[in-house]
């Protein structure tokens, strides 16, 4: 044995305890009695005391030190890449601090809760101001005399700086204003009436996911209040919801956590419990669930298919033809809330969050000017004011649980599916027809050779350019939602 | 902070941990995808590691040594105890070992359910005499030169020894096979006849669990292959299983389990996740399993509540009358099946297994003589001879996976709850007409009061006397089942 071999054999324990941590957290959505929620923090803090322990282990130093990365195959070298990041992160972190911020930012969010639910933003701001004093503290630690939010950007979306997302937001916010605002002139499509039963809801949403390539032999589906995808390799589970109303909710958010569930069901397996076996960045995991939920789940042929499917499930729903039918999925309109957005807008709230937590880091803004920054800023944006601040600032659980640095990925995401959507429409001509069909077996077949498959093995820009064949840009996701929305809206 | 400080905090989080892997075991028998066991192997050897790792820490037993337990109160000095008691368990045996044995049970237990589905002894029979070999060697190590069965006792029943349950069963099997023979001269009664809808079973069950005082808010009931209960102070969750033409299988499985779920509900809050907060034995587990499915459950009081729920739920079942459902809940009939006994030939199954296994690990009986000896002693106790392997040898899965010394915490649990059972009829004069309205409330109190409160704060015997006040025998488990059968079966 030598030194590496030592070295991922301890990994590979830490690895299948991460997983435990994440079999954990999914409970806890999904299972869990709610009178057990204490004995649950104690429990997920014994495992993160063992996960830090094991993260920061002296040992993994000496052979991190030891071991000659160039004697390493690539498989190898990334490996010990994604090892001593995550042993340099760790270490880096004064182990009293990030107990503070974890005890903080676990009461932060029950004030959160609170103020939002008061809709009383005062009341929360100290909180903000606690939490945001700590994570600036944990970021220059991290910095080591770098940009503070930069190392933050790093836990999400390593190799990317704020400057990169500053110019890659800044030539996107132009065009999404200007689309928007010529589709708010132009008459709003009808959207589905009626009352969409929920077991109905939930088997189409099954039906969905397996259309999308979604192995629930490796996986299962269950109700949580926040639909998302936890775990990886061979036990990748899904939550989902349901609304009455709204059938979209379920099956869109169904779609976008089966395109993150299979990046990692996707990834080789020789990666299972290594440190490549994991989707490699925040940005990544969402280009996958967006290019499955938009690119090829919103798209006229995919939205063709899955009319007859509601047809079939919930009769007569107000929508007439398959056209109206795809300009109701795909309907813009305003509003103040981020997860509710359409494709167009949902950038625009993204892009508000990013300028303004980064000014927050920098300390170019003050909490108790944030309020009113939002505010300012949404009404540039959106061309109308916010009426409250629950539809305002306080809508985000994010900041409140000291994830800054996060929000940017989300549109990072869009920008990488905007560019891995053209490279897959050039390798798959006739993709509408199979979608049509309700077929996405190419298309995902494409994402997993191309993409998924390499898990961690390359860095997160490198494996989209690798797959996409051009350096990430926003001008591809521009071009689909203007062809998109011109032809929806008739502009 | 002093070192008994220190301890009690190191072993808070590795109580924590415990709990998580209990966890992980029962996700893997409710919710975990069929493709995902390789995987969950590594987790659990993962969890495993650590937990054995912190079990038997240097520095534990540095604290240990450096702990004066005469400066420590009585509940300080229980701690000591069952800390002290898993240090030297796990510091016993060598690591090496512990792994072979993880390995080769693991194999066994599948070659054990191919075997038993070819109804094969011999087939079974090296990988029995492989797993017996390990765990004499296990045994001879937790020894130190004492009796091997004795000290894998200490496992499961900490204070009870061979001897003592020799001397115990040896005064129980004559009264059994007497008051069985006495029975079977009798007509049988009559059993249910029809279909039980799953959905009403499910229903009625969780009726059962509440009745019993079962916390949902800290639990939860799920379906599976086996019923058990699992987890510790908060969060005890149970499983079910239901039959079609047999009801009473999901409801007395339930009320079986929520016996088990109460006592780890039940334990004072103040030993949550510390040595304490556990039942203390697998024999105290079991009486309260018991006394809540038998002494309880299957009573002439709480029987005629439940005709009345079970004519609600599913109409007429071919049972007339009160008195004829209790003799339905209660028949006793011939049959090779331990877990599908009744109270009376029940522990005639455990005594069988108790001496094959002791004589196994004395060295007196070999596995190639297993068969021949376990089919003599059932044709002697019960009188008929074994038809095949899957119905006598092979038909548990406790010797496959390593369990010796377990079996007869079953038939001891039976014996404390009878001497339970005594002293609670004695503070509880009219339980009867308690529990002829369904109400378990004072029954389910005194228990909680005088014995599951105090987790694992005394030894297993020293908590069943203080609770009944007198030293645990026989005899009034006897007394119950011959007052019991002779009036419903007229002996």
């Amino acid at each position: 044995m030598t030194a590496f071999d030592d070295l991922l054999a301890y990994d590979h324990t830490t690895q299948a305890l991460g997983q435990v941590a994440g079999r954990l957290g999914w409970d806890q959505e999904t299972m869990m009695p709610r009178g057990a929620a204490a004995q649950r923090g104690e429990e997920m803090a014994a495992m993160e005391s063992v996960l830090h322990a094991r993260r920061t282990a002296p040992q993994v130093g000496e052979w991190l030190a030891s071991i000659d990365a160039d004697a390493l195959d690539a498989v190898g070298a990334a490996k010990l890449r994604e090892i001593r990041r995550s042993y340099e992160r760790a270490s880096k972190v004064p182990a009293d601090l990030a107990a503070t911020i974890a005890r903080v930012t676990s009461t932060a969010q029950g004030k959160w809760a609170e103020a939002r639910q008061a809709d009383d933003y005062a009341a929360f701001a100290p909180v903000l101001a606690e939490v945001i004093g700590l994570k600036r503290e944990e970021g220059a630690a991290l910095a080591s005399g770098g940009d503070i939010y930069d190392a933050m950007l790093e836990d999400y979306e390593p190799g990317t700086t704020g400057a990169d997302l500053e110019a890659m937001f800044g030539a996107l916010r132009p065009g999404l204003t200007e689309l928007r605002a010529a589709i708010l002139e132009k008459p709003a499509p009808k959207g589905v009436t009626g009352q969409f039963d929920e077991a109905a809801q939930l088997e189409l949403s099954t039906v969905l996911a397996k259309a999308f390539g979604y192995d629930l032999g490796h996986g299962r589906i269950d109700k949580a209040v926040h639909p998302f995808s936890s775990g990886s390799g061979n036990d990748v589970r899904i939550t989902t919801r349901t609304n009455p109303d709204d059938p979209f909710n379920c099956f869109y958010s169904t779609i976008h956590e089966v395109g993150h569930a299979c990046y990692e069901q996707n990834i080789d397996d020789a990666f299972l419990l290594s440190p490549l076996g994991r989707g490699v960045s925040m940005g990544v995991h969402e280009s996958q669930s967006r290019i499955y939920e938009n690119q090829l789940g919103r798209s006229r042929a995919f939205t063709g298919w899955l009319y007859g499917q509601m047809r079939d499930a919930f009769g007569d729903f107000g929508i007439g033809d398959e056209d109206a039918f795809y300009a109701a999925v795909n309907r813009v309109s305003n509003g103040y809330i981020r997860t509710e957005a359409d494709e167009v807008q949902y950038n625009l709230h993204v892009l508000l969050r990013f300028d303004l937590e980064r000014a927050l880091m920098a300390g170019d803004l003050h909490v108790s000017d944030l309020e009113a920054a939002w505010n300012d800023r949404f009404e540039v944006d959106f061309g109308y004011a916010v009426d409250k601040p629950s539809n305002g600032v306080l809508q985000d659980v994010h900041w409140s649980v000291g994830l800054f640095g996060y929000f940017p990925t989300y549109s990072l995401g869009n920008v990488y599916a905007g560019c891995l959507n053209e490279a897959l429409r050039a390798a798959v001509p006739d993709l509408d027809a199979q979608l049509a069909q309700g077929e996405t077996g190419q298309a995902t077949g494409w994402l997993r050779d191309n993409l998924q498959q390499h898990g961690s093995l390359y860095a997160p820009r490198e494996v989209i350019e690798l797959a996409s064949g051009q350096t990430p840009g926003p001008s591809p996701l521009l071009a689909y939602l203007q062809d998109k929305f011109t032809h929806i809206y008739d502009l």
